[in-house]
């Protein structure tokens, strides 16, 4: 990106950081685990960094925070990238229509999820990641700091504790992808790795970094390293696009136009392809279990700055 | 669009056209509407036009055919161009994770269909665009021919015929949301306006001639009327991407990415922004309802050429 | 009915009268239908009639009061002593576990409603009942008439035009089972009669009356004239048990342990096989849209009187 | 029961039986459960018991099988004669319309089961059981012993280890529950005093003998103990009636009409109030899980002698 591209892009960013940061948002922290409720609602960060890697953040952007929901991009990247479209079988790649957690439509279309960023979605993708790694845990960390250049990682175990201590919907899914024979492991061993990987802590620069391969064609624009091939790239931003934002999918395709996930620990992570990918936390979720300030940041933004992919 | 880039694309898409011709699709013509599966399965055109005007044709690019469910963008745009946001108090803009013409959603929602390319949708928009002509059928004419530069659009009676004397799934969405107030008007006289509607004939070049405006801010490029503003016109192309493709949404975004649309006649249009439109018909349709060989054409030609939005 | 059992049950059905009528019934007259919301909450009445013809009435006994869903019996009895068993092809026989005037489940099931006693079963029984009448309102009356010893029934025609002018919802039922090919009829034609039935008035010792055939293994007492076999006539009272109350059906069947019907004007109807039908009216609803006061009444009546099939 | 009767009746019933017997069963041994398809499909059997203790048995009316969900009514019945009404704040009493071990219902209703027929609802109800009972299997076999006067019953180990091994669905359940707060004990130990109930053995003799309380007011007929009052023996009883029989309740109401409970083991009890119980075995399955063989025999019995409730 041209120097004078990427500080026309930061400047707008510190402008919407502003205006958007004086608002009171509406909503809640999460509170479906308690150690997530802890969370300060005041923190407020963002960063955004182009493929070259010139980089910008504001406010509370070196902030870790549980990645959550987030993590399944990653889970989703390494198991495309190794496994190949034989995957979907396994899982489907359509919007859900239903909230994150729900079961009406796996008993609908017998035990095969919805798309990889549900919940279920997720446990078959982590139930395949299970099976490519001697140790699992350490593999998923070593990729994501290989991807976000940052060999410091870790996750955080008291938000590990507290999602293995209110296990109950998420061990209901994975039961009942079980007995449909969509879930090859052992139930306990999947939770504990899919919770793991919830419980990952990274703040919004590193977040925005290790996602740059989705908008450089699946290349790790620092390392090289190829995760996805470009045509694998290009389908995971699809999906983002169709069902990264769980039921409010349609609104926030609607809304900011770019391809993005986010995680109910408050963070929310966009890109536009060749051009930039960027990173928002606030905890204070709207009803739909997304950040209510970043969604309005990366509207806001995408809106002042003309950025979109439409 | 540069002249180099222009004949490289027309050639790509020459090539497509061949290879894809010479598959046997699967799947068959639609019968839902006896007059509609009158259509000859052996009938394949392709347009492409760039937003300078260049374009080019293959096959049969200049058949006539009933746009069906494309006629759904352009209510849409008219009705967003006129109405402006709040025509979203009374349809969302969520992909539905149900067939087109499914109730149970409706139900939950309390009569609000999830998004204005599903039949629900298309008869609440289609209600509100009743009451801003005096003669609604002339008025969504004019309208057509302004965007496709052709005064000469019409639409098949028999086509029209034939959707009367099979309308009752329509009656029963119309009346069934009638039921909690969200049709205004005498449905008997909405289903005649929207059997019009989907009656309506046009060939590919005609179609992608139409769509340029979504790919060009809103403003339609040989006549300079500006049907919608930037901001409007980047939000329906989010919509298409995210719910034009019925159940099947989610796949096309993924295996083609573009923002598009289908109809059971055939036709599949989609767009690049600030590039150009395409349209392809092949009356054959797969099982979710969308042209088998116009997908695989869609799909070939942006993975050859590299085109989308991801 | 030995004269002592029958003074003992008036006695009881006098003081559980008296008893419930001191009662302020939580609930709501129906207002789906205008014309319904006039009648007077302060009415309550109640009928019992024995196999041999004795019988008492207390209240607003002979009160006249939109008979609504409770003709869905006669309907399904004449439909069934006509057609027999083969009228099950074309509506089930099960609970249905929604509201009354669900379309969820009709489109999980093709089409095929899950018992004759919610509205869309109740609209294909009509259907069929349209063929095997020249007059089929004249018809209908005429079998009301012989059952309740009494040629001087009516409809009231106000209700009529309050169900027409309302008939949304039933028009989206019919047309729903329509598009599936599970009516016949012209829709329009069909919700005439359909409403029509429903319209009728008749008061508790009118329907007590009417409904004594249920108990007498299909025949009527007075007339000695067979409306349904015994094997027939077991197998309505069955229905009633497991559907005759809507979403209600197994709190009603628990609570009073009689097969009965209920109806959105304030009727209850329930029947002791070999004994007594009785019948009892309060325009106040619960949210489940039977009358508050009948069912308070029957649950005192049988507990306190030990009548009951269980 | 006169001697005339009882007489009367056992004739009636060997002829059914021997009738039955001829044909050659629709349907397959349930499979669901390795263990339980190791049945032998030719097993036949049937016994009635009158409440002076009058009995008859046919067949193989002396083999054991397992009684699976047959016990679901023994639970209930502990459960409501120890707890009273207030457990209906943790199952309904409403047929599901949906097949037994559905998770959409619960999902809709938040958590609360439809019946405590259901498997979800027999979750709840063995999870108030664990609370009542220090040794809770011993407690449970003890009330079994007691109602069917027969000390010597016992659980098919085979079976029970044969349901642990295959728990998925009905763990998804509880742990589904568990999120919504509706179950309290941990769901490995719930599930073990689950499978047991399920894996009890018992001959048609032995269940008639241990229904017969339900037919009797509540009261066991040969020890004079009291399981249940009156009312709630009544309200049991409808409850069997209108849920007894999964998905297929409705039907079996309709066409047998007596209360009644089956097991996927080939067990079908039912009962008359005031007369008598009866219990028939055949494993061969129909299609919605209930022993073809036992309803077709209930069926032509409650034809062929006139003895029903309705």
């Amino acid at each position: 990106m041209m120097v004078e591209k990427f500080e026309y892009l930061s400047k707008i960013l510190m402008e919407t950081f502003e205006e958007v940061g004086q608002k009171n948002p509406l909503g809640e922290v999460a509170d479906y685990i308690p150690e997530l409720s802890k969370a300060d609602p005041e923190c407020f960060g963002v960063s955004l960094v182009d493929l070259s890697g010139k980089s910008v953040g504001y406010g509370d952007f070196e902030k870790k925070f549980s990645i959550q929901s987030i993590t399944k991009v990653f889970s989703l990247s390494l198991c495309l990238g190794h496994f190949g479209e034989k995957i979907f079988k396994r899982v489907n790649r359509e919007p859900s229509g239903n909230p994150f957690n729900s079961l009406v439509q796996l008993e609908k279309e017998n035990g095969i999820p919805r798309n990889p960023f549900i919940n279920a979605g997720a446990l078959v993708i982590s139930d395949m990641l299970l099976d490519i790694f001697d140790d699992p845990k350490q593999g998923y960390l070593d990729f994501l700091q290989d991807i976000s250049n940052n060999d410091n990682l870790s996750y955080n175990p008291k938000i590990f504790t507290s999602e293995k201590e209110n296990k109950e919907r998420n061990a209901a899914l994975a039961y009942f992808m079980k007995s449909y024979g969509n879930i090859n492991n052992d139930v306990d061993r999947l939770l504990d790795f899919y919770f793991f990987q919830c419980a990952i802590e990274m703040n919004t620069m590193e977040l925005a970094l290790a996602f740059r391969f989705l908008a450089n064609h699946g290349l790790v624009p620092h390392s090289k390293n190829r995760v996805l091939t470009a045509s694998q790239a290009k389908r995971i931003n699809a999906l983002m696009l169709t069902c990264g934002f769980y039921d409010e999918a349609g609104d926030f395709s609607y809304r900011v136009g770019l391809p993005g996930k986010s995680g109910v620990g408050g963070g929310v992570v966009a890109i536009l392809p060749q051009n930039f990918s960027i990173c928002s936390y606030s905890p204070v979720l709207n009803k739909q279990g997304n950040s209510t300030k970043s969604i309005q940041l990366l509207e806001m933004f995408t809106s002042n700055s003309g950025e979109s992919i439409f």
